[in-house]
């Protein structure tokens, strides 16, 4: 069975709705969570909503939060989420990100106290209707560990950039900064079966093939998995996601990130204020001519695309390619939605008095 | 033999004036080219002084730049560079970015027309006594495959960022977007040894263990080696800092990006003006009051630098780490220069009538 976009946003905007969010903030969360699925990126989408429904039903959430501005300059603003649903928080933060660029060419609006917020994509592209180049960062549950670390201290921190072309799509790049995402590694590990060395290591940072490792104290390794390859790179990279996301706006950073789950307990005295993001925008208009700019692009990402195939392969993808791809196939033909979301649907339409559609 | 930094710097300076570089200029260059040596990072040391020199010699380089804001918003720049020496164009935008965030609380200055600038890091550190964050990319030549390609289209692409603390030192991160440096390769080539896999590939873009690959038509992989294990991640990163860095002012970008040395012919047609640079500058105090920045940023560093290191490792490091102590170490007991770099030396003192002090 596949669904409908728009019956699955209806679904999860009516649930939220039933648990005290605002009509319009539900209606944007769910938007950020059904464009994961259409992006062919479940392990962002109606699977954590889930989560936020739990996390809403005990108060770890606040549905109803005032978000304000507490600090801000021409070219900045830090925004405190007022613990509100990430999606919510994240898209207002990138909206204010958005019109300071409008104004000073360029800005970042770094936020504290806010949640889990989905793909980091979602907001780096709503700079492109703008001819912005859009970026965000956000950190994460400390998973990985830093080069020479036996602890996870980091989490898969994701940077995103969208970049607007002329005639091309636009380049929309997305990645976690660890060398696999927990998921995958669960996945293994409910198999039965062993993972490849470089992707983690034991509670003692040994080398390890176990996927169950994860739940005995162990940890992922950063991108570039060894320090031969380039971990300590990967290592840089969540590090400055981690300060430029958490340090800077005052929100929890590293070890301290709190859990986006509710049967897992907030740590007391905590350094910072929730969960941190940073959104970016750049006018491309205050580097360039404009369509200068876009033209340029477009030449860029015709280069890339024409490069030779490595063989065994067929073409070279531009970042965002694939979802994109991903996107117009789901438009056409639905979105199928695994059993074990369903069954989660299912038991948050019984308990919250909606008629279950799928 | 081991050498005063001060006594490198002044031999460097003499030898790029005598090339007609203006004092100002070619100081500003040798103190990044030592810089480099006294940070433990000789490939872009001393080493390039003879490229620089060479390049200013025919012509390639532009001894006397005159750099011209071409295009500005409040919060950006962009930098035609004349031509001139790398270091001397990037110390001068950085300069502008930092001025402009002075008044903006963020700036960013982009580049076009420039040449090899040295280590990136030296950039971006400029903004930690302005109570600032430093940011520097920039472009280089086309030895990288991305994912699934058989050609060498990106640079190693370096990013670096520069966070000030309150009572413990910055943290530095200065990293290439792929898995090797070309140093690495070729001396592995000049050794008569093989390359482990999953560091370069053969002209097809099938996986080479044979590091002359690069001499005829090979490319490095990206930060994460194969697809597995990440390479698409690596190759995101690259092609953020190729866009950000050349798209977006204007330079010539991924397989366009003219050479660094002057036996290797500029091509015909560029899409753009020489290489392209990026800088980015934050007022700390742009986001939150700047001492509450800077001591979540010491705590930031004594959290990580107090993990628990891996087995069979004494300490786990803080991005920048091994640099500062080895220009600590350089400067109570000076640096040694390689025997080749001597030679080159001594031939530019003969030949431009400089006596020979090392």
């Amino acid at each position: 069975m596949r669904y409908d976009e728009h019956l699955l946003k209806s679904l999860a905007t009516s649930l939220l709705s039933r648990c005290g969010v605002p009509d319009q903030d539900a209606l944007a969360t769910s938007g950020v969570l059904v464009a994961a699925e259409m992006r062919g990126i479940p392990s962002h989408g109606l699977l954590r909503l889930n989560d936020y429904l739990r996390m809403l039903c005990s108060g770890r959430i606040n549905s109803r939060p005032r978000m304000k501005l507490v600090h801000e300059t021409v070219s900045t603003g830090t925004l405190d989420g007022d613990n509100g649903l990430g999606p919510v928080v994240a898209r207002h933060a990138m909206e204010l990100a958005i019109g300071k660029a409008g104004e000073a060419g360029t800005a970042w609006v770094a936020v504290l106290n806010s949640n889990h917020f989905g793909i980091a994509a979602y907001y780096a592209m709503m700079a492109l209707e703008h001819r912005m180049i859009g970026l965000c960062m956000c950190n994460a549950n400390p998973l990985v560990a830093p080069t020479f670390s036996a602890e996870g201290m980091l989490g898969t921190n994701p940077l995103a950039v969208a970049v607007p072309a002329g005639s091309e799509p636009p380049m929309v790049a997305d990645f976690a900064t660890a060398v696999i995402a927990r998921g995958k590694v669960d996945l293994l590990h409910k198999q039965g079966l062993t993972i490849e060395p470089g992707f983690v290591q034991e509670p003692d940072g040994s080398p390890s093939e176990d996927p169950g490792v994860l739940g005995r104290g162990g940890a992922i390794l950063p991108l570039g998995s060894t320090r031969q390859y380039g971990s300590h790179k990967g290592y840089c990279m969540a590090a400055m996601v981690d300060v430029l996301s958490a340090v800077l706006p005052g929100a929890n950073f590293g070890p301290f990130v709190p859990p986006s789950v509710d049967w897992l307990p907030v740590k007391a005295d905590l350094p910072g204020k929730g969960t941190g993001h940073l959104f970016g925008a750049f006018r491309v208009d205050a580097f360039r001519p404009g369509q200068a700019f876009l033209d340029a692009m477009d030449h860029w990402i015709q280069t890339m695309r024409s490069a030779t195939p490595a063989k065994g392969h067929d073409r070279v993808l531009i970042p965002g390619d694939p979802e994109r791809e991903a996107e117009r196939r789901h438009g056409q033909t639905g979105v199928s939605i695994k059993p074990q979301v369903k069954e989660q649907l299912r038991h948050w339409c019984e308990k919250l008095k909606i008629g279950y559609p799928l």
